[in-house]
Order: structure tokens, then C-alpha cells, then sequence
């Protein structure tokens, strides 16, 4: 009998090639892969696949991924999460394990995610930032930042705003909400929607941030719908900044 | 002209020796060494010296160290800031640089200093957090510890309470505070003393541990006030739970 196991899982992207699992010795340097090892190890399984509820890129962070996998192991739930967060190198935590309806699916199930955007105001964070912030050279202009973000919030096409190559996939996404909030020393944008395309938050980030340098205006969010072109768009910002905050779901 | 230069510090000492300037290779490895060197670059004086507040232990971190440095350099302090910070290793970074009387002086002006130990709850921490806590397997009695630490208050002779392996130098000390909070995740404890002798803090967070796990009772710290044996306080925490707040001076 095949049981659905549902992992929360949060992790520090920076020594990771990004979440999807890669051929050969690259593998062990991807999310994927790791709890792949570690759950086939446990539970003696060796094509045992977990599902993520999407990819994240090298160095980008999560701190609440959803993963799903099936198992015939009679492990319990508490088992898996002690067991699984033992085997686990120090940079990727289970947070929990819940069984879960055959029927569910990490990645076609997902109704919205959230992304977090961290970018530092000084020219020299907090040591122990570093490694989770983007330093812009510059003043930021927050407000106009603001204003702008309330462009991204709708249906659009936002081709322009992603790296993906295969022009017969859609690339219309809903954002419900992006809020932009200021601490003293960092600025955090907050993006919540239905899905989001290769490197898409990145380059509205970056977007964002020339637009709060005054190298770019706001309504040029406009055109970049319009011509659907990746060149219209302002830069990709860096990995680091980068947090999956969470999935969502419906009740199961 | 020498110019008296102090900085205040921060730093993640994961990768560290400790803050003490060691020959040869393993100097690179210390955060003095790391000062010295950058310090070195930057004004030209080969035998530029940084006294530091104190020593840290190798994996012990800090939010507020104190050092200062003599200099014929005529670099401003902003001009020290920038390009120190620009040198310095991504762990290790100045939060501040000022100007003092010539006869300021790191160590022996000190006069009280502040510490935090962080101890975490729960079997498998935050993994951002990881690198900076000390796990401890069982439920530690909160209010038994605090009642405890308010044994360390005063002036001692913690000798018992220390690694410190000279016989003549003095070791008395006085702590003002120590605090016990709790979090929903973590422990921190918060000493604030006149001056702490080598792994004191480790040792008397160790035995509040072990007070806090019913191994020993809290009288049994009077106890090592007594026979000023080592042998008779409790284990010594991980360096990875302790940071360094700050040095206090009088003002100058």
C-alpha cells in the first residue's frame, strides 16, 4: 500500500545548485537530491521521488517549501521527521511531516506562493545578513517603489519579466498582492500569486529597485506587457535576496 | 603624530580561531590577524598592532567587540570605515571607527562587559539559526535556572568556573547581572560582569544547564566558590551559543 507524505521543509539555498535534482556528482549539491538520498536511504526505496511545490535557483533560500512523496514505508510521520532531519546536512530543516490524500500533488495543487525579496539600505549589512540580502548602491526611493509594485498587481502576461525559453507554454500569471515595507536597514518586497515564471521575481525585483534609483520609470512596467520582451525589463537581481516563503493549498 | 583609533566589531566566528593573533598560518585565521593584516595594507605600517577588549574562543561571535590601533596614518575615520570594511572577509565587518585620546586603551580601560549564550529548545533548530545556538537534548527548568543565576551575582572568586591555568593572577570577579529569558524556541542567558576569566562564561552557562536538567542543584555552585575547582562546576557549553554584546568604558 502507497502512502502520500507531505514534508515542510525550509533551507539555506547558498551552497546549493537550486532545488531541482541534476545528473551525476552535481546532484549532491542540489535540495532535491539531498532528501532523495536521505529518503531512499530510510526507507530502503531506491526510485523513491519527492515533489517540490516548484523550483527555486541556486543560492535562493526557503523557509517554507512543501514536498510530497509515496512510500509503501510503514515509518510513522514523527519517525520520518526525526529520522529525515538527522540525515539532513545542517542547511536543509524538515519542519513537519504530515500524511496526506493520495490525490495530493506538491506542484499541480498549488494555489498561490509567496517570495520575499530582502535588499540592504547600507553599503556594509550586518555581518550575519550577508549571505540574505542584496546591497543596492544607492538611495532608494521607496515610495515611488510603491507605486510602482501596484503595476504588477493583476493578470498579465509577464513573459518579459521571466528567463523562460519555450514560447508555446503561457506566461500568464495573476499577482495578487506586492507590498513594499522599509525596516532601518533593509527594504523587503513581499510578492503573493498564483505562480511565478523562470527568474520572475528576480527581474521584477530588479526592475523595481532601478525604478526606486530613478533609472526607470514606473509606467514602463506597462510596456515591458506590451512588447513581452526580457531586454524592456530592468536587471535580475541576485540570488541571495531570495526567500520562498510559502505554498499554498486548498484543504484536503 | 600617532592617532589612537578605535573600532567597533562585529563578527560570526564560525571560521575562526578566536580573536588572538597566532604565528604563522593560523594567523589567517584569527580575527586580530585578519585587522592586522587589512590594517597593515591600508596605512603601510608593517608593525601596526590591534588591542582588542578581550579574547574570544575560537567559534565564539560578536555583535559589539572593542579594538583600537595607533596609526601615523592621516586616513579619515570614514576613509577607515570604508576601506577596512572593503577588506575585511564577508564574517567579519566595523561598525564604527572613532578617534580617541592617545591614552584610551582597549583591555585595560574596559570596565564592565556583556554577553549572551544561546540556548535552543527545540531538537532540530531554524536552520538559520544553526551555526549560532547550543541544542539541548531535554526540557531545561526555566525557573530553577533563573533562581540559580542569581547565585552568580556579586563578587566570587571563580576560579572553579574557569579554564585558567595561572595559579598568581587574580580571579575574582564581580557580575552585575544575570538574566534568564525564554523564548518559544530558545534560552537566553545574559551576563553582564567587570570581567570574565577564560570559558567562565561557557562553564557557568554549562552548569546552569546542567541546573536546569535536575543533573545538579543550584547550591552546588556556592560550593565551587569554595574548593575553586574546576572539577566541581558543570560541563562547558559549545562556543557556538556565545556572543560578545559589548565592552563598556567610562567616557573619554
Amino acid at each position: 500500500m502507497s502512502r502520500n507524505i507531505r514534508l515542510l521543509l525550509e533551507y539555506d539555498g547558498t551552497r546549493y545548485l537550486g532545488w531541482q535534482r541534476l545528473g551525476g556528482d552535481a546532484n549532491t549539491r542540489t535540495i532535491q537530491g539531498k532528501l532523495e538520498t536521505a529518503l531512499r536511504r530510510m526507507t530502503g526505496e531506491a526510485d523513491l521521488q519527492v515533489i517540490g511545490s516548484g523550483r527555486t535557483d541556486a543560492g535562493v533560500h526557503a523557509l517554507g517549501q512543501t514536498a510530497n512523496f509515496h512510500t509503501a514505508s510503514d515509518l510513522s510521520c514523527e519517525e520520518i521527521f526525526i529520522s529525515l532531519n538527522q540525515y539532513l546536512p545542517e542547511d536543509i530543516g524538515v519542519l513537519d511531516v504530515s500524511e496526506m490524500p493520495d490525490r495530493f500533488h506538491s506542484r499541480l495543487n498549488v494555489t498561490s506562493k509567496t517570495y520575499l525579496y530582502r535588499i540592504g539600505k547600507e553599503p556594509f549589512p550586518h555581518v550575519f545578513d550577508r549571505k540574505y540580502i542584496w546591497t543596492v548602491p544607492g538611495t532608494l526611493d521607496v515610495p515611488r517603489m510603491r507605486q510602482a509594485a501596484r503595476l504588477y498587481v493583476g493578470v498579465h502576461d509577464f513573459r518579459g519579466f521571466s528567463s523562460m525559453k519555450n514560447k508555446k507554454k503561457s506566461s500568464v500569471r495573476e499577482i495578487f498582492s506586492t507590498t513594499v515595507e522599509e525596516t532601518d536597514r533593509e527594504i523587503h518586497i513581499l510578492y503573493c500569486g498564483n505562480g511565478f515564471l523562470h527568474n520572475m521575481v528576480r527581474i521584477l525585483t530588479g526592475t523595481l529597485v532601478e525604478i526606486g534609483l530613478h533609472q526607470r520609470k514606473p509606467e514602463q512596467i506597462l510596456q515591458v506587457y506590451e512588447s513581452l520582451s526580457r531586454q524592456d525589463a530592468g536587471i535580475t537581481a541576485p540570488p541571495q535576496g531570495l526567500f520562498l516563503v510559502s505554498a499554498e493549498y486548498p484543504h484536503f
